[in-house]
């Protein structure tokens, strides 16, 4: 029976339940983490090996001869810029492999335009007034942290099953020219895990910004990381813009973080030619180069995109799994109450959890005074604000299977309690 | 006799037989760089066995027990702290470990200031007005390039042989509201060479700017870089800004791109726990955190400071005698000339070195065409503008000796002609 048909008496005595399980849990004094998208250990022993890639044994030479350890090469060396070129399906002349952060990429991309404006003929954003942001939500919180940093008005944009609400990113970004940029995790979202549909791309491709500097920043952060064998395919963002005649309209965002090291991998961006041009301008004056030996250990371990896409197999090997035990459990113990609704991603490294109205903060709250913790209700919104305090953003990665396992016996309890209290309430 | 004593007779027979010697030079195709400091490649085999210092057969723990793999801390694992600490001579937490360049942390930390400024209550600098910064001149191009991005109006320090004329430093910083800031590469200057007295540090900290928000970038480039058994001494600025009561007027960089991996170090930035708690609080919205598995590739190799001291040692080896055959072959063919002044550096990358006013950018030329890069004339002042046209900066360190003996005789060569050239004119 779902809860929102039992009785008083029966959400009373369900109620009475949980609490006594719940104090059960917290006795046990556990200290778990569902917060984070982390790999797991075992996922980060998969390239142990590349650590020899670049050794005391081997040269320090890309296949051009640029020796790795001194300095130059701004945007990347090619054996690296090829996977990803291939990976992005971008040209060589329209990817720049930066450092280990593409979040930093990310927030480099809006300082730049920012202090200097998306070309060397735009007004910087600095100086254009008010800029408001489109947000997909739920969404990545430190997206959000980026722009609420620089100020601008984060607007909330709803998630559809194939993409973000497209009739209301239309009408905002064709009709206002303050609004100059969406955050979008195109694939296997984070944290909702929908990939966005060819119609969402093809829209996103043609808009007509009234804002001539509006940008998309495409966060592809999961384009691999598929955890089925019937993966989601994703349209090429930067050749829709082309046939559109919108090519400098995208900034395209990738790295190994959750391939080869979440603190040690290779972060890329692509765009358009143009783009790419003018980043380098100004990067050039920001640094030297990145980091060409960590480039050469990722280009020589991998091969090519292939060795990627066979890697991520073995990605897929261990957290499928812990994925499948966090829905077998909500599918036990939540589906039947009807206190809850969640995705059943097929990529990416979260599940996205909805409460009844109104008790996302108090699941996190108990979660977290049972030594179980959760990524704060509200973080998947701009300034931490769920308008229906219902989301939670659930990271089954990093635990080993038991201790999620454990982890999710707590969630669940105290989804029960806060349901059942607010329906006692109502 | 040196040139300005000789007849026109004699300056024409000297410019006929150094044009000769030129055109033979030319005939040969060489093709040598003296342009960049960049380290040659057997000064970067010294850390080869760096790179096993991390591999598939050691763990990637810190010491602490951070999985260096994965994400999170965002200021460095404490294992190579300590060893920056030591060696800047601050607390752990004033210092933060970055990404692989020094210059980035730099332009970062000036765009910070610029775009939300020097702490939560001061203004930025975007909206500071005119933004003055002062530059010591011969400097680095890098550092100019920068400040000049921003629009900032460059002001050119006369170097003294005792570090940057304080006189002009303290009227404009103490006088003028304006002036936000000034570049110092305090040990071994690029490209003088001149480490900075001990009263000018005691001054620098001693300033009473006239902005608040007017902050020194202590480039400390080359503090272990020495060249002989009887380095040159620094004040730690930090200590005497803190006995000023100044200690957030400073920030203090350095890295390893010239002790380990020119392409591949590790860089740091260090300053009052005030101004390091503020650089995070922007950063941590910027990054999750750099590489840590090159950190502790770095910490692992290198130990302790004494550690980096006793590599350095090995570095000077392999380009004291680089710097010796650039002095040798000026102390041989110009001195007696009259026809330039240089310094002869105790560390550091560069010999700077001054021609008969506008005769800089004709031999700078004149290399150039016979197959030898020097570093551009005019790029050691801000706007690439060298009011004097004299000074040019010698980078000895990237040929192999006997390539920069024969780029040292074209270069000798060319100062020849382009000073018996304005002789005669005269």
């Amino acid at each position: 029976m779902e809860m929102k048909d039992m009785s008083k008496e029966q959400l009373s005595e369900l109620l009475s339940a949980a609490k006594k399980e719940y104090d059960g849990y917290k006795a046990l004094g556990l200290a778990l983490n569902m917060a984070r998208g982390k790999p797991a250990a075992d996922q980060l022993d998969l390239t142990k090996d590349m650590l020899d890639a670049v050794s005391s044994s081997t040269d320090c030479k890309a296949l051009d001869g640029t020796d790795c350890r001194n300095y130059g090469v701004l945007d990347g060396i090619k054996d690296t810029k090829k996977i990803f070129c291939d990976m992005l399906g971008v040209a060589e002349d329209e990817l720049i492999v930066g450092g280990n952060s593409s979040l930093n990429l990310m927030y480099d991309t809006i300082a730049r335009n920012f202090m200097f404006g998306v070309s060397k003929e735009a007004t910087p954003w600095k100086d254009a007034g008010k800029v408001k942001w489109l947000c997909p939500v739920p969404g990545y919180d430190r997206h959000f942290a980026i722009t609420e940093r620089f100020g601008f008005e984060l607007i909330n944009i709803p998630m559809n099953a194939d993409g973000p609400d497209m009739d209301m990113v239309e009408k905002l970004v064709n009709e206002d020219s303050s609004v100059k940029g969406i955050w979008c995790v195109p694939m296997y979202s984070n944290p909702t895990g929908i990939t966005f549909s060819d119609e969402v791309v093809k829209r996103f491709a043609a808009l007509k910004p009234a804002a001539k500097d509006f940008r998309i920043f495409w966060d592809n952060a999961y384009c691999v990381h598929h955890l089925t064998d019937t993966p989601d395919t994703l349209l090429n963002i930067l050749d829709e813009c082309k046939k559109n005649g919108n090519e400098d309209m995208v900034y395209i965002f990738a790295s190994t973080s959750k391939v080869s090291y979440a603190g040690a991998g290779v972060a890329v961006m692509a765009a358009s030619k143009n783009n790419i041009d003018y980043v380098k301008y100004h990067m050039t004056v920001q640094t030297i180069g990145f980091d060409k030996i960590n480039q050469l250990r990722h280009a020589r371990y991998f091969k090519d995109f292939d060795g990627i896409k066979a890697h991520m197999k073995k990605h897929a090997a261990i957290i499928a799994p812990k994925f499948d035990a966090v829905i077998k459990a909500l599918d036990e113990n939540i589906r039947p109450l009807g206190i809850g609704s969640y995705n059943t991603p097929r990529g990416g490294y979260f599940i996205s959890f909805d409460t009844l109205p109104g008790c996302a903060k108090k699941v996190v709250s108990l979660c977290k005074d049972a030594g179980v913790i959760m990524t704060g209700a509200g973080a998947t919104f701009p300034y931490g604000k769920d308008p229906q305090d219902s989301n939670i953003r659930i990271a089954p990665t990093l635990p080993p299977i038991d201790e999620l396992e454990q982890a999710m016996k707590v969630f669940i309890c105290s989804v029960k309690i806060a349901s059942a209290e607010k329906l006692l309430a109502e």
